[in-house]
C-alpha cells in the first residue's frame, strides 16, 4: 500500500456524530460522481480515462516523445492552467525540482506561455539559442491569449532556425475538430493530439494534455496509468472505507466549522508544483457561489521557517493536509569529530528518519495549536505513486464539489478578466464592451 | 518616481471616515517604529541599517563576491527562512526566475539546507560534479538542524574535492562571537560576515545575510542601497503622506472588515519569490495571539487560470495587494497573415501593453467580484527599486504590526515544532520532553 490516510490527529476536531450527520449527503454526492448524473456530468470523461484511454494515440504519444528526446536539447511546452501545471507537477514529483539542472539524458524542459512577460520570454528565447528545440503547444482553443502569443513567437523563432523542418518540430495538442490550431496541425502537417470534450482542463493530466510532457521527461506512462487504474478500481466502486469519501467529509466538515484556508503540506520540494495543481483543482472546482475554502500550499521544513509561526498562533483559520513523503534512503549523516554544531545526535540517522520526526513533530505541534491536519503518506515518487494521487485529488474533489452544493466542473469566473482585457485591447466583437471599459475607466480617474 | 501606491479601486470599500477612525492608533504605530519604544524595539536595526552599513564588511562582501565570481561555477547558499529567502528574492526580482538557466558571467547559485530531503542533496551534489564550487552557511546560531545537516555534507564534499584548499571556498555568515559556526570560521579560516544581534532573519536581507549571495549574482549592490537610503528617507520621517502608513492601515481596515486572506499579486514570474520573502515578512510578524490575515501569493496571468475562478467567485475572505510591473519594452507581437489564431488584435502592441491591460482588466473584475484592490506599481526591476520596495515593505509591515497589536519582531511559535522535533530525536538536552512525546505517541495509537 503505497498510499494512505488517516485521521489520527482530527479527534479533537472532528467526531464520529460529525461524521455520521453527514453520512447522507456525502453519499449522495459520491452517488452523483459514479452515476454520472450531477450538475456538469459531461466533464466526467477522467473517470474512466485510466481503463478508456485511446490506445492508438497513447502509442502514437510514445513515439513522438521518443522523437523530441531523440532530437532536441530543449523543449518548450506552451500552455496555462491545466494545460501545464499537471505535467509540471508529474515532472517535479518523479524526477525532483531540479530535473533540467540534472544531468540527464532527456531534453530540458520549460512550460511557457503561461504569462505576459517579455523579459520571460526573452530569457527563454537566450536559453534556446545554439540548441535543438521542439515544440508542443497544447490550447483547446487555440485563441487563448497567452499561450498563443507564446506559440506565435516560438513558432516564428523555430522557423527562423530550421526553415520548413520547423513543422516537424511542432507537436499540437488540442481540439478533435474545432479551434484555431487543428486546421494550422492539417496544413503544415503538425503531428497533433486530442484535448478531449469531456474533460476540463484541471482533470486533464493522465489525458494527451499532460502524457507528452511527462514521456519526454521520461517518466514511464505505463506505470502512471496502472497507478490511475488502481485507484479507479479502488476508489470508484464502494462508497463505504473510501479515502476519498472520508477527504471529502474531513474538509467539508471543517469548513462547516469555521475553516476558511486549506492548507496542502509536504515535506519535500519536488512537491511544490503538485500542489500547485491541488490548488486549481480545488481551488477552480469548488471557488464560486461564494463558497469554498481558499487552497494554499506550504513545503516543510522550509516554509515552516517563514509561514510557520503564523500556522502555529496566527488567526486560526486554517487546517492542514498534510502529503508526508516517507521514502527510505540510505543518504547517513555522518558523525563529526569536534561536534561542532551540536548535531552529533543525528549522526547514523537517515536525512529520511530526521524528516519523519519533523514531520510528526510538526503534526503535533499544530494539532496544539488548533490546526486540524489530514494526515497523507505516499512512500513513494514513483510515475505509479503520481498516478494514484492524481486520481485519488480527482475524484475527491467531485465528491467534495457535490457536497458542497457546487458544479465542480465549470468555471464561470474565470471569463471576468478576459472579458475586460479584450475590451482595453479593442478585440473584434468586444465593441460595446470597450466603449463601457473606458467610460468607467474615466469615471475611475476623476 | 519608480514605487507608487493608489486606493484608486478602494472607494467601495474603504471610507474617509474609516480611515479617519483609525489615524489616531496608526499614528501611535507609526511614532513607536520611528521613536523605537515598542515592544520588540531591540530588533530594529534595519531601520536604520541603509545609511549605517558597517563599510568596511560592505566592501570586504564585495571583495568576496568577485573571488566567488572568479572562481566557481557553483555557488552553494545554505540557509533556512529569512537566511535564504531575501537574496533568493533579490536575485530573482532583478536576473529573473531563470536566473540559473541563463547564459551569464556569474556563477549558477542553489538554496541549499532549507528543507531535510535527501533526494533534493543527492540532485545538488550531483549538479556538482566536475564543477567549481564554493558555499556561504548562513546561520546566526550554527546549530539549526536544516543548514545544519547540510553543511556537514557539502562541507564534507569540498574537502574531498579541494582538500585543505577547500576553508578558501567557505564563506560563513554568522553571529559577531557567539554560536557554534564562529570559532570554526576562525579555526579553519573561512572568511566570514556577520549576523547582525538586532536584525531577525525576515528583516536581513539588506544585511550580510543577503548581501553576499546578491552581489554574488552581479547584482549592484551600491543601487540596492541607494533605492533603501531613499526609502528610508521618504518613509520613516513624516507620518503623514507616507505609503508604508497608507498600506498599513488599508490591510488593518480590510482585516477588521472580515478578510483573513491577503493576496499578494504580480504580473511578471520574476516576482514569485519576492511574493515568497513577504510572506515569511508578514505571516512571521503578525501570526501571533490568534491574529494577522494569512499571506498567500499569485502570479498573474499564470494563477488567473488556476486560482482565478476562486479569487473572483469564491468564499469572500480575501483582498489582494498587486505589485504591478509595469516596465516598457520594445517586445512587439508581429502580425500573422493568417490569423489563424485570432490575435491579429495584438499585432504591433508589445507584450507589456498586453500584460498592462490584463492587470488593469483584472483589477476591475476582481473589485466587480467585491475583492478589494490595493494597488501598487514599479517601473523597473533594477537593484534600486528592489532595495526601496524590501525597505517599504519592511517598514510597512512594523506599523501593521503594531496596529494589529502584536510584536512584529519576535516569532516564539517557531519553536514548537522544533521542540518536538528535537524530543524525538532524543538531542541531549530533551530527555524529559522526549519521554512525554513518546508517552503521547503511545496513547494516540491507541
Amino acid at each position: 500500500m503505497a498510499f494512505s490516510l488517516s485521521d489520527k490527529y482530527l479527534g479533537k476536531f472532528i467526531s464520529t456524530f460529525d461524521m455520521a450527520a453527514v453520512e447522507n449527503e456525502l453519499k449522495t454526492a459520491f452517488d452523483l460522481v459514479k452515476h454520472k448524473n450531477g450538475e456538469g456530468s459531461d466533464f466526467l470523461g477522467w473517470v474512466n480515462l485510466p481503463y478508456d484511454h485511446n490506445m492508438e494515440e497513447y502509442e502514437r504519444i510514445k513515439k513522438a516523445a521518443k522523437k523530441i528526446q531523440d532530437s532536441c536539447d530543449v523543449f518548450l511546452v506552451i500552455g496555462i492552467g491545466g494545460s501545464y501545471l499537471g505535467a509540471r507537477a508529474a515532472i517535479e514529483f518523479v524526477q525532483g525540482n531540479l530535473y533540467n539542472d540534472k544531468k540527464k539524458n532527456t531534453p530540458d524542459i520549460y512550460f511557457v506561455g503561461n504569462d505576459i512577460s517579455s523579459s520571460h520570454m526573452r530569457d527563454v528565447i537566450s536559453i534556446c539559442e545554439g540548441r535543438d528545440v521542439c515544440i508542443n503547444v497544447i490550447s483547446k482553443s487555440g485563441t487563448t491569449t497567452e499561450p498563443g502569443v507564446a506559440f506565435r513567437v516560438l513558432r516564428s523563432m523555430l522557423e527562423k532556425k530550421y526553415g520548413n523542418k520547423a513543422n516537424e518540430r511542432i507537436f499540437v495538442t488540442t481540439d478533435a475538430k474545432k479551434g484555431a490550431l487543428r486546421p494550422q496541425a492539417e496544413e503544415y502537417g503538425y503531428e497533433s493530439f486530442v484535448v478531449p470534450d469531456d474533460i476540463g482542463g484541471r482533470y486533464s493530466v493522465l489525458s494527451a494534455v499532460g502524457l507528452l510532457p511527462i514521456a519526454v521527461a521520461g517518466i514511464d506512462l505505463d506505470e502512471m496509468f496502472k497507478g490511475a487504474k488502481d485507484a479507479e478500481d479502488e476508489y470508484t466502486q464502494s462508497f463505504y472505507n473510501n479515502d476519498c469519501v472520508k477527504y471529502a467529509s474531513y474538509r467539508n466538515l471543517l469548513l462547516r466549522k469555521g475553516k476558511c484556508i486549506e492548507l496542502l503540506a509536504s515535506n519535500d520540494p519536488s512537491m511544490t508544483m503538485f500542489c500547485e495543481w491541488w490548488k486549481q483543482l480545488f481551488g477552480e472546482s469548488e471557488g464560486k457561489d461564494g463558497k469554498g475554502l481558499y487552497p494554499a500550499s506550504v513545503i516543510y521544513s522550509t516554509d515552516l521557517h517563514s509561514l510557520g509561526q503564523y500556522i502555529q498562533e496566527g488567526q486560526r483559520t486554517l487546517f492542514e493536509t498534510v502529503i508526508n513523503v516517507n521514502i527510505e534512503d540510505n543518504f547517513v549523516i555522518e558523525e563529526d569529530k569536534t561536534n561542532a554544531d551540536g548535531l552529533n545526535f543525528l549522526a547514523g540517522k537517515t536525512i529520511n528518519y530526521v524528516n519523519q520526526q519533523a514531520v510528526l513533530g510538526t503534526a503535533l505541534a499544530h494539532t496544539d495549536g488548533n490546526v486540524p491536519n489530514i494526515a497523507m503518506e505516499i512512500t513513494s515518487r514513483s510515475a505509479y505513486e503520481f498516478g494514484h494521487l492524481v486520481y485519488f485529488f480527482e475524484f475527491a474533489c467531485a465528491i467534495s464539489g457535490y457536497m458542497l452544493g457546487i458544479n465542480p466542473f465549470n468555471q464561470p469566473g474565470v471569463e471576468a478578466y478576459k472579458k475586460n482585457m479584450f475590451a482595453l485591447l479593442g478585440k473584434p466583437g468586444y465593441e460595446q464592451a470597450t466603449k463601457e471599459i473606458y467610460e468607467r475607466l474615466e469615471k475611475l480617474s476623476k
